[in-house]
């Protein structure tokens, strides 16, 4: 078994079977990361840089540790100190970088389609990190991948992604995610939020009343409000934002049901989620957080060409 | 033997005999590190993260290189660049960090007892690298040790910690650690930057007159002038700072006795500390930067749980 | 064999032979970077420490990449976020990093002369990394290896450097390599970006006419216009100096003979170079950033005077 596809640039372009081989060896991954020895030496001699042009905690830490989990030699290149800052085009730094024979890239950019862009020009595995408003392949993976681990398979499952709907690839690549596993998928927000004619073009639903869709929904996939990537204000203040569409326990306890809660992080507490829901048991957003790991060391290594049969020595 | 603690948050909280482990394992290590292979295998599998919330040179660095020498995989994450800038709390960052399955933590942070907080969450080993005005507990156990190196012992012996003591956390950490293991301390500097009642709760001597000090002690650790962390000015200039509580040649030659000069680095050459000072025997300022890495070593390695008996495979 | 240099500082002070057998050393490791695996553990258990005091993103990266495949241990330190921006002197901030036992240095600063200054002072080998316009060895170096790679030698070719050389720290060591390996040079420019007397300093040939020096040369080097280090404009506007001295596919097209185009980068695409010449079948930019992996894991390798015998092990 291996991958239909040579990078990893979106979830679009992803066959149903290429996720779930994914999901199989993360499966693995996962059993290693609960050893106290939680490294294999898969990809050991070979050489990833990390080329984030975007500033990232989370992201980069997590491939980090995923790579030199599965024995990788890790270069990292932050855009900030680079010659980026002296007008080399993107594609001259990456060839540049690529010449020096790195056998694997990982890259977020600010430009929607910049990892599409570069596969097209060099021919070692990409994986996008997230670019512009695009995609974010991986976060998509590593969610569908904690409701399939929280409540057995994703398939069939009602999942309400709420939130910044209009700028965020978190939301877009979920939504092929989800749609690709046979999921039902409700996006839900301020109307200023939610791109016109999202039903149509990506068969998902669309309202704009949180406490309906959640009594609707089994997950709730709660969106970080990115105040850094909106040009137009679109709430008076964030503390209206908070009253309309914020998540806390009250709203939770009025519902009939029990839901599973999510947040890709970093969480703006008191605006899109509240502390006591973020921390309590209905939350898997550190199992999430812990998933990353394992999904990207899939992604590493099934993108790397090994055979699956060597995943754990 | 091992430690009594599960974290090194500060010295305060440590027993004697701790000190005295982490001593004796440090001789060890120092060992190590006079070899052409400096290396150790002790740590290796276990991955540590460096979160430094406030900048660092020769911190960050000595704690990099005893990992790295102890075996360890090192990831590395500053505040610049991170959520922390999109407001992300504390525990946060930190929580998602450690579901990522990292070993251990290696943490500064400009808030004093942020490492006292996180420790009450996590239950990894935290290594407290300094928080606020608080504690810098792996400097005071590196001056401590490099006075113990240099004069045998540290009982019985007269040290002055002289300088910015109101704003210092390695005047805090010095004063734990050396009456912990049976020193006399003096503090001296001028009357603005030294607390009241420091005496009676601490057991220190408090002296305004550097010579006099300079006279009576065997060690004199000169701080440096935290320029930085000063809301108020204390003298009109750093001029008239260095003519009373410079310590230069002239004024160590004006004593009948030869003492010991500290200082924690960065130094202000010419403020606080004199280049003919700096630069003499008299200093053991670059074997206090040696002895760094070997008793951050010792202290990664007992806080790992490893068996002392394997320090050394 | 070895080399006649404790460290590289420039290539003046360099042998013929020295330049020699960097460049069959780094032959064999350009074998090892065309394998599968391409590490050799040449400098396991070896420590070094990247101080870059000055941006850089290819060299930094080159270097930590030729680090990475000998098998060292690699600590990066940037002047952003030091002890360096709280005043502490270039002593200072070395001997410190230098009292941790580190095992060689890597080091580029904007004042000419820093590496010399500390070599003068610590006793483990360095390697200039870049000082201010002084000179940039690696760099020379590769480009060199690279010529010898194109044309089979040095030895009697002629070689145009194109374009600022006034405040080129890659023009001086370039020069000083080709002349040492036999090579006839021609300088080109603006006659401000040129110094005065070097004809007679350097024994090099100077021209402010681009297109009659690309006729004569056998390969020309395209410099960078360093627009950040320049104090004096030179032209009314890029476009400007783009007209009179770039080099383009009409400029090349109009000569009776073929040339090899070379650049240090990160180029400026149609000021100093267009890119129908960059990324033509006569550049070999490309080249120069391989082969700069495999020249500087020569140089760590010699200079950690391990014996050649066992470079590849």
């Amino acid at each position: 078994m291996s991958l239909s596809v040579n990078h990893l640039l979106g979830i679009r372009g992803l066959q149903r079977q290429d996720i779930e081989l994914i999901f199989q060896t993360a499966d693995q991954f996962k059993e290693v990361l609960q050893r106290p020895i939680k490294k294999v030496p898969s990809l050991r001699d070979t050489t990833i840089v990390n080329l984030f042009f975007e500033n990232s905690t989370r992201t980069r830490i997590s491939f980090e540790l995923a790579e030199k989990r599965l024995g990788a030699d890790v270069v990292n290149f932050s855009a900030s100190g680079s010659s980026v800052s002296k007008g080399e085009t993107l594609i001259d730094t990456v060839n540049n970088i690529l010449s020096m024979k790195v056998d694997m890239v990982v890259m977020r950019h600010s430009a929607s389609g910049a990892p599409h862009f570069l596969s097209r020009h060099i021919d070692v595995p990409i994986v996008n990190a997230g670019d512009g408003i695009n995609e974010h392949p991986t976060q998509a993976l590593l969610d569908a991948f904690s409701i399939r681990e929280r409540l057995g398979s994703v398939a069939g499952k009602k999942i309400a992604i709420c939130g910044d709907i209009m700028h965020s690839r978190v939301a877009l690549s979920n939504i092929y995610c989800l749609k690709q596993l046979g999921a039902e998928v409700t996006v839900v927000g301020p109307p200023t939020l939610i791109p016109k004619h999202m039903e149509a073009a990506l068969g998902v639903n669309v309202s704009y009343d949180i406490r309906e869709t959640l009594q609707w929904c089994d997950v709730a996939n709660v969106l970080r409000i990115q105040l850094e990537r909106q040009n137009t204000p679109l709430f008076s203040s964030l503390r209206e934002y908070s009253l309309a569409y914020g998540v806390n326990r009250k709203l939770l306890d009025s519902l009939q049901k029990e839901i599973v809660v999510m947040h890709p992080g970093p969480i703006n507490r008191g605006v899109e989620l509240d502390s006591d829901v973020a921390d309590s048991g209905h939350s898997i957003i550190l199992n999430q957080v812990e998933n990353g790991v394992a999904v990207r060391m899939a992604v590493l290594y099934l993108l790397s060409g090994k055979k699956p049969g060597k995943v754990v020595e």
